[in-house]
């Protein structure tokens, strides 16, 4: 599967240099299980330990200058021209393939607007500018922000069958977790429960385990990004969860909706309906609209009025991500425009990229209620990739 | 544990400000699933979403900002006198906090030398720096390697424990494995049993398990850095393996050498012996030499003289590196001025520093002869954590 996706990948990087009109895409790290960039994985079947660069040129070079323990499990995934292994230090061997490559362009890994794209860390980046300096090729350094966006994003069928089986799983969780949550029960047993589920399957959570699955019950809760506690399930309580899992390290990142009857109840209360009828009809009239070529923030304006036009407050977060080898993936995002969010609202939407739709709101006195889908943007609009969850779960 | 941890490293922060004459040292990460700063582990209980900052003042005052759904979890830990909570972005709420504070410097968390305090992507640098130009504050920005090196690298009894517990474990699954071991064996099934012993004890290893452990046997391996392959045992190899766990977060990383006796030997051939009586006195004159004060290259010359002296090839990689939260950890190392270490090689050892002796040579023929063990510097010298490893384990 690694040795699959790093010669799809690279190959992909080369078109993209070529679409965008960018001579060479370097990817600078070191010790790479402290502090390494998150798009080794598409370079590398494993680790780099000492300073390492894998440069991509839009003439299909593919060159890996790495250190000499390194390069033999690199060389043996068959993606490059050449693997070089230093034994002192990757100056002269980087300066000299540069010198010989002479790109009128080189892309660099970082970002102010997607952490996704910036991987190089500054320490990295003030060595590199120095040795590009030398040989006088500092002035060609640029952003790679488009290029590894649009390498992320544009999925392979490969990528979507991942997520898609990932997504069949979380559903299957939810599906037997319903029969398990009940009176009494604690936050902290059912994420158990889900755990137990996820690790039958040999697989691992999209995201750290202590915050997936996140389960949220009542209305006193930290509402998101908190670990599962021993509050108790009540009756007249919205449950609330957030989770995911992890297949050929593709993620899936769904939420549901739980609604607790309490025992004279035989009805779901109006306020909680409404709540409800409110968040599915925001994730559909923000769906209908997406298409390529839209902007992030025009997605996200539609779902947040129909929010607040229903006299909730807005939801605190971006209406949706997109999703990929991590639950928060990509540059493009469904979301406002803050300063936390940068770009990321104003890039347009293209075919292939997964998006989450989130959008969530609280009915005083019960808890919050936040559906959490996955889509697929294709040519004609966005597709489900999930099964919309339409009803409130209910548990009696 | 990671609540003690926070507040104890907290506090040891405020102590080395004072001690470095440094007014205050600020982390700035964000999604730290993809690309979070090493150090956050003792700043936070989990990952945070948005950008988030971290500031930790010489007059004792801690602060974090970070997105509203991050707060309350940090908040939790009670190790900072305010916890911020922003919806729309940092700006606002660092840069008052910051022209409040007034600090004569601004640790960050960059360094070409070492990558453990490298954590500041450049992206977030860029931003970050306009930030504090908007309130006349850039020119107070410096690097926080000494900070954060001191950081790690002073461990306390508690982080001491952690690691002899870890190293422990892994003398214990060496002890089994040896009777594992035999003529026909694969290096993946002699892995598989190692990694079965950490499964049952519940743990994870100390790097990322593809290569963890390295199993090498004969003369035609990669030599490091490499999964284990089907090549099996064979009689008059040379076996080595490099492994180790995480107990409490904390690593050991070690390896032990392994010679397979052929039919017709009763004792171990000659150079073998020769091979693996250098590194036995290579590791304890390196050993000898250590102290707080002396340059790690100065230990690095000892034991890579007595290989070079005896008529072996230099090992290409440093004598020895911290070990800490990482197997790699720390900045201070006992290597050789080469490049690639860029100054880590001229910093001087300080009390409480654990560190690796671990140099190799080739038996031709044969395979690598190569032993790691585990110390700590102390007031008077370099102690053995772990067992030496004093005689080859015979297979037979």
């Amino acid at each position: 599967m690694q040795t699959t996706l790093i010669k799809e990948k690279t190959s992909q990087a080369v078109k993209i240099l070529q679409e965008f009109g960018v001579d060479c895409w370097l990817t600078f790290t070191r010790e790479s299980e402290i502090c390494g960039d998150p798009n080794l994985v598409f370079l590398a079947p494993g680790h780099v330990t000492w300073p390492s660069a894998f440069i991509i040129s839009a003439d299909g070079r593919k060159k890996a200058i790495v250190g000499l323990y390194d390069k033999k499990a690199i060389e043996d995934v068959g993606a490059y021209d050449s693997v070089e292994g230093f034994i002192t230090g990757i100056k002269q061997p980087l300066q000299d393939y540069l010198q010989e490559l002479n790109p009128a362009q080189i892309a660099i890994n970082f970002s102010r607007t997607s952490e996704i794209c910036d991987g190089l860390t500054h320490g990295l980046y003030l060595t590199l500018y120095d040795l590009l300096k030398e040989i006088g090729l500092e002035g060609r350094l640029m952003s790679a922000e488009k290029i590894i966006s649009a390498l992320r994003e544009r999925k392979s069928p490969v990528e979507i069958q991942a997520i898609k089986k990932a997504i069949t799983i979380t559903e299957e969780i939810f599906e037997l977790v319903k029969t398990f949550i009940a009176v009494g029960k604690t936050e902290k047993q059912i994420a158990d429960f889900m755990l137990a589920e996820v690790r039958k399957r040999g697989l691992t959570t999209a995201w750290s385990q202590s915050t997936c699955p996140a389960v949220f019950t009542g209305p006193d809760t930290a509402q998101a990004h908190y670990s599962p506690t021993d509050r108790k399930v009540e009756p007249g309580h919205i449950l609330n969860m957030d989770f995911g899992v992890k297949v050929d390290g593709y993620c899936s990142d769904m939420q549901r909706t739980f609604y607790v009857l309490a025992p004279e109840e035989t009805l779901v209360p109006d306020e909680v309906k409404k709540g409800f009828a409110t968040i599915v009809r925001a994730i559909e009239e923000a769906r209908k609209i997406m298409k390529p070529g839209i902007q992030g923030l025009e997605v996200d304006a539609v779902a947040r009025k129909i929010v607040t036009d229903s006299g909730y407050q807005e939801f605190p977060h971006a209406l949706g991500h997109q999703v990929g080898r991590f639950a928060h993936d990509g540059t493009a995002l469904l979301g406002p425009a803050w300063e936390k969010y940068a770009e990321k609202p104003f890039q347009k939407l293209e075919m292939g990229m997964v998006f989450t739709l989130e959008p969530r709101l609280t009915v005083p006195g019960r808890g919050v209620v936040t559906i959490e889908e996955m889509v697929v943007v294709t040519e004609h609009g966005a597709e489900f990739l999930s099964h919309p969850q339409k009803e409130l779960i209910v548990i009696s």
